[in-house]
């Protein structure tokens, strides 16, 4: 399969989420952007969460690398739609190129779009995308101390993943600390504990995701 | 023990790497960039390394992180001269931090000066601090598929390091692929597999490390 592959065109300070926001509300489309440190598992994590959500919402991922197409190739062989940014070396995703982008989809046949940021702790947790929910992954061998080493990414998450939770026999990682320390510095979020090997936290992430969407679209049925 | 700590002047684009090469060369100190992922085990691999250069050279680390203090204490503990740079928000480390943070060492005391580099695969390749030398590590947990995603953090090493190679019988990591991707965009780099609760290969590493000080100190003896 042909993956389309859309280069990042950089445009400093152009926020151009709002026109994002009135493109994806016309559609009813609900845009997850997913964020964490490469090889957190972020896109093993959007292939499970696409699953789970069918066949109530059809998936599709906005997949962002800084080169290469690994991951649209891993996620157009199930199936879904999918385009590939690559951003030939920045760090990060902007709204310029979300809203660039968007019209490579069909956006008629999508409900939920997963935006799959650079593999970065840091600076995609700058820019606002358009987005209506945050998911921010942390990895268990990445370590326990990364909230306070990098506070911004897990201050502005709708959700914290504690990602490759099967591996906490193999780290010191204290998963409740890393809890207390991400709902001092952001009391809403949500925390969920996931493995996907071991098909663990999944379920609850999806309900919980399922649940987001559905309370935005009741919200903002179009009027009659 | 208290730890200086030092806030980043950001100054985009301006390349005081010469000076920094002046003041290390004058001082006869070697410096080290350690570049990885958050997680990827930079402090770890730090810690060891300068315990097996000791007594040979006297070793010092500028400990760079976006917030927080935390492996500064641990380095300060072992009674390792440490400053910290918090960058507060920024994704790397610029020449101009370094230039402002030397000279808060006495500088006749260290031989060779590892600079601890922000947790990310990306903007940090991007920027010469005026180092010697550039290891790049790559965590076995964090796949092995970085090379082509990152491709130039790979392609500006010295060395590259599969660290947390003790965990390769838990994820699905071709150590033979990924050093033959490093060595196809960077020939000459040196890969080493590491493990540091296993304490292996990091006699190897310190070897190597320890050569290119001493081939370095033999070019630069000062002038009669």
């Amino acid at each position: 399969m042909e993956i389309k592959v859309v280069k990042q065109i950089l445009a400093w300070n152009e926020d151009c989420s709002a026109e994002i926001k009135a493109l994806l509300k016309d559609n009813r489309i609900f845009m997850v952007n997913v964020m964490g440190s490469p090889g957190a598992g972020k896109t093993s994590l959007t292939i499970e969460l696409a699953a789970r959500l069918a066949p109530a919402y059809r998936v599709g991922v906005i997949e962002g690398d800084v080169a290469g197409q690994i991951d649209a190739h891993r996620i157009a062989a199930l199936g879904i739609p999918v385009v590939q940014l690559n951003t030939e070396g920045a760090c990060h995703i902007e709204a310029m190129s979300i809203k660039h982008i968007l019209p490579y989809f069909d956006l008629h046949q999508i409900d939920v779009m997963f935006v799959e940021n650079i593999g970065n702790l840091v600076c995609p947790a700058e820019f606002n995308i358009g987005e209506d929910l945050r998911l921010a992954l942390l990895s268990v061998p990445e370590g326990d101390d990364k909230v306070e080493k990098y506070p911004l990414m897990f201050s502005v998450a709708d959700a914290l993943i504690l990602h490759k939770y099967d591996m906490l026999p193999h780290f010191a990682f204290d998963d409740k600390k890393v809890e207390a320390q991400a709902k001092a510095i952001n009391p809403t979020a949500n925390v969920f504990r996931v493995s996907v090997p071991q098909d663990s936290g999944l379920t609850e992430l999806a309900a919980w995701l399922s649940d987001q969407i559905a309370a935005k679209r009741a919200a903002k049925q179009p009027e009659c």
